[in-house]
């Protein structure tokens, strides 16, 4: 039994994907889809998703990328369970492997310098702000209970191999601690790129794109507006919630060998 | 004689206040005057202003503040003394001092911990990077020919009061630099304003507050566009040019100890 009668199945509008979810814990939000269209994976290229939950993100980027070597890390067992279980309900698993292990150590889950692209996800909430969930899984998915930034750079920096790339979702807020433990493990900062509710509102997420040993020089992509003055999904949401499946296919037939929407 | 005769004597449009530049040099462009009304000031605070070069920042403090001790820091002699002919040309010599001192190394100019606000315009381009212009005294003041940002940050932190506040301005493409050496030497980054020239371009300036030993939180404010679609000043750029001595006035008038333009 791939789904369990507290769970439920959500179309994911990207090929047909579905993905399983507990409605007591945390479901993904605009953040995962927002990042899986933002990394670029080229062909043959392998990507590990840290803190992957669901696994919301490695299913998308099953669905956007060519890759068939995608493998997502779960601390919590139950919910990498319930991720290993999608992987199944979408016949993936000759692509994406769940794997439950702490993102704070993978020196024996992942040999160093194996990895093109990682992808993260993390909790937002520092340990010491803000309040915490009922539910301890919940705790563990929203905060940086079992996950620093310093503890995710250095772990990003081990496994990338030399000029691969992570790509990141954060709030702006952290923006400091991120640069900082970035810079400190040698996974340069190369683009940024703010997310805003509106056009003219203030960003309220932050993709960045790292290149480990990258060069010393941040470029900026223009703000990424969520909604229109309607409320709307603005054109550029719309094609990254509906059109994954169709970039992915156009990107193969025109011969490119990076896929994804990139800067 | 004040000004010698290759020198050109200009405006500054801040209360009759003038400065005296010389064309081969460099002349100080939209980044002085946008960091001087950025810059927050408390009655009886004192302010030191780094790479202070024609001194035009001390001067459009002079205007927008009350502080009556505004010391400019430059590192070559020709541009301090020229300087220090400008402010004797408003006669501000009982509130602006400019001392020719190295930045990277203030310890016999300044006690450590005395400073309630320290501005900075700092040099621009990387050593290693673009062009070098033709005279010794240009590439110093464009290039971080003798000034590194670690040597800038660890010399705020040396001589800033605990909680005093640092603002700058930079390209953003120095941001992680400027976020890494700010964290290491303590000078929290509170604050963030890019600067753009048009309402959808990208920014090519950005003004940063720190705070020493600061909480770990970054603000953003809305981003402060430099032209609007016909290509004039914006409403926003329009006072800060012409508006300083007014806006200095009515803070004394009404009482506050805040003056500037702040976030």
């Amino acid at each position: 039994m791939l789904v369990k009668p507290y769970e439920r199945v959500d179309d994911l509008q990207h090929g047909g994907l579905q993905i399983i979810q507990n409605p007591e814990w945390f479901s993904f939000g605009i953040d995962a889809v927002l990042l899986s269209a933002y990394a670029r994976v080229k062909k043959g290229g392998n990507v590990v998703d840290l803190c992957t939950g669901t696994g919301i993100v490695p299913l998308l980027l099953s669905a956007r990328t060519t890759s068939d070597r995608i493998t997502g890390i779960e601390l919590q067992a139950d919910v990498a369970d319930m991720a290993r279980r999608s992987v199944a309900l979408n016949h993936l698993e000759g692509r994406i492997e769940i794997v439950t292990a702490d993102v704070m150590d993978l020196s024996g889950v992942l040999p160093k310098g194996s990895v093109d692209v990682v992808t993260c996800n993390p909790p937002y909430f520092k340990s010491q702000a803000g309040f915490y969930n009922a539910t301890e899984i919940k705790k563990i998915s929203r905060h940086e209970v079992a996950l620093s930034l310093e503890g995710l750079f250095k772990s990003v920096s081990e496994i990338l191999k030399p000029n691969g790339n992570f790509y990141m979702i954060h709030r702006p807020d952290r923006l400091v601690d991120i640069f900082y433990w970035a810079r400190f493990f040698k996974v340069e900062p190369k683009r940024i790129r703010f997310v805003q509710p509106k056009v003219d509102a203030l960003p309220n997420l932050v993709l960045v794109h790292f290149t480990k040993n990258g060069g010393k020089e941040l470029k900026y992509d223009r703000p990424l507006v969520v909604y229109d003055d309607q409320g709307q999904y603005t054109d550029e949401i719309f094609e990254i919630y509906h059109q994954a499946s169709l970039t992915a296919f156009e990107d193969n037939r025109q011969g490119t060998n990076v896929e994804g929407m990139g800067g």
